[in-house]
């Protein structure tokens, strides 16, 4: 498959998930403002890709500070880590990332200027360093993804038509996904009949993004209209949901696409596993509960227009949330790298997170 | 406002409500079959709007009876019934209005054969009837709208921010809408702060024609994408749900477009009012429950693209469920042009349908 992210010379070419599947383009980011924009204006979207492009935007800053004293790096640095930060609210996995980046440069500046070495050479060590660090988080994903894949897998039973809402697949993450991976990993025990894939409105990550990936891989998949997911459940013929996560609160609280949600409301009124798949860089601890998580709000255009045709007429208003809050009381179970969370999940989530 | 529907000497000219608010087009129908086509492709929809092309088309196909015997008027008059009715088998008020302008046209016949009267000049006169039916149909269905508007209005608190769904409205209907008729009645009353209108996928029925007709009316109108309701009702934005029926069995369970079904589990789950607007004609006395109501499945072409643009990669299967079904426990009200049926729901129906 097509990486979603790929990091070659000083540039990251990044997949532009806008046109997909009708038009396979790449974006090719000279520097951290460049990357930034591409987070904000969705070429590259799902909470760990989003971290992975954060962490290389970071390592690029590196490189592009021209200050000439240290204490100019430092705040240059953090001043980049705040503009990247900002570029998606809701995830936190870009903060993390960005975080975990930018502290790695700052120790090697550090160690750089207690030995007294020039900045100039300490940047470009750190740079290094940074680099290396963002290539860390974009292959550890990868394999955490194959470990929630596995935890999840034995949530699956033999037979079962699964839900899932967006894209929280491949092109989500550094790769096989999270949703998706307990989907891959599932399907390759052949315990999977069906996956639904709502097709995720305003901007169709499950019709485009989903549908095409799983495609791919051979895995059978049918589209349905966001509304429709109630009354497929009402026929009996959803066994279980998967979705990803952009934040995860202290007590197991989620934050996602927009929808989630109402699919979290419709698995409880059917008693339908509910299961959220997500690596533990997606838990936020600072954040008691989900109503500290800020929920992202974008353009109305998003809704009111759809391809360049315009379906809501001229001076009606549209409101776009871009994610929801799902309480932790409504999900069966949060699938980690590190183990599966089961309820309660308030009690439970220190263990396997910090554990 | 522009009618969906008007009977222009012999032909039926609809307001092509597939382009609406983009284009405004008209499709002239000059016989049965093409208005039957028109109801089949959604030129004209809304279950009372499809009744009433359906009576007209009723009409036409007397005067296109070329027929020369009694037997064969009557044979060609059913024959040209099962055709119309079979154009959108969810709706009921197609069969009821078609059925309604068949009996009124076979009654004609019948007395002008028991008369003597020769075949042609009593095909004129059942014509004439016939038509003359079909346009009472139509004008009854304006009046009706106004007394659902009325008897709805009573149960909308001032200050309440109402969520609808598809289009009930003037463009549904005979005028002024079923739901939206409520929703106009309210509004006068000064009893409504803001309406949200689900876009309503595929189609969009919400985000083109219910953001049309209101914002015509100068109502406030806000478009989300359906998957926002449960996030709306969560944040406490939604006062109400108001919503119309395609048809409705004889204990209160509910057809209606897709995604309604899961608007009532989450206004059950958030303690939210949910109401159904629909003339008599909507209810099915023949069918006990929703398992007997037929679910018309549409392309899945309306689903993988959209104006044109592939959505969903080439191959990959669509489900396209256009209707679902509300239990009536899930109602808070049923809302009719002869009162309010309120809960228990199966026992105070035909008291109001019935009385």
């Amino acid at each position: 498959m097509i990486p979603a992210i790929k990091w070659e010379g000083d540039r990251l070419v990044l997949l532009d998930q806008r046109y997909l599947p009708e038009r396979i383009e790449f974006v090719h980011c000279r520097n951290y403002r460049e990357i930034s924009a591409a987070i904000k204006d969705m070429v590259v979207r799902g909470a760990p890709a989003i971290g992975i492009a954060g962490g290389y935007a970071m390592a690029s800053s590196v490189r592009e500070c021209g200050e000439t004293s240290f204490e100019g790096c430092y705040r240059y640095l953090r001043e980049a880590a705040n503009h990247i930060s900002a570029a998606r609210p809701t995830a936190v996995n870009l903060m993390w990332a960005v975080d975990r980046v930018l502290r790695k440069a700052l120790s090697v500046l550090e160690s750089a200027e207690r030995a007294g070495t020039r900045e100039d050479a300490a940047l470009k060590e750190a740079y290094a360093a940074a680099v290396e660090e963002a290539r860390t988080i974009e292959a550890e994903d990868l394999e955490l993804n194959k470990k929630i894949g596995e935890h999840g897998a034995r949530l699956i039973r033999p037979g079962s038509r699964v839900l899932t809402h967006c894209n929280a697949g491949a092109l989500a993450t550094g790769g096989y996904g999270t949703a998706l991976g307990v989907i891959r990993k599932a399907w390759e025990e052949k315990k999977i009949s069906m996956v639904f894939a709502d097709e995720t409105r305003p901007y169709l990550q499950g019709a485009r993004l989903t549908a095409w990936e799983l495609s791919q891989d051979g895995i059978d998949v049918t589209v349905i209209v966001d509304s429709a997911a109630g009354y497929l459940m009402s026929k009996g013929l959803v066994d279980c949901v998967i979705v990803g996560a952009d934040r995860i609160a202290a007590n197991g609280d989620v934050a996602n696409k927009i929808g989630t949600y109402t699919l979290a409301c419709l698995a409880h009124m059917h008693n339908i596993p509910f299961y959220v798949a997500a690596p533990s860089s997606t838990f936020d601890l600072s954040i008691p509960d989900m109503s500290a998580i800020p929920v992202e709000e974008r353009s109305p255009e998003e809704v009111t227009s759809f391809f360049g045709t315009r379906t809501v007429p001229e001076g009606v208003r549209a409101l776009n949330p871009s994610f929801d809050l799902t309480p932790h009381g409504l999900i069966s179970a949060i699938i980690t790298e590190k183990g599966v969370i089961e309820p309660p999940i308030p009690e439970n989530l220190p263990r396997i997170i910090k554990g």
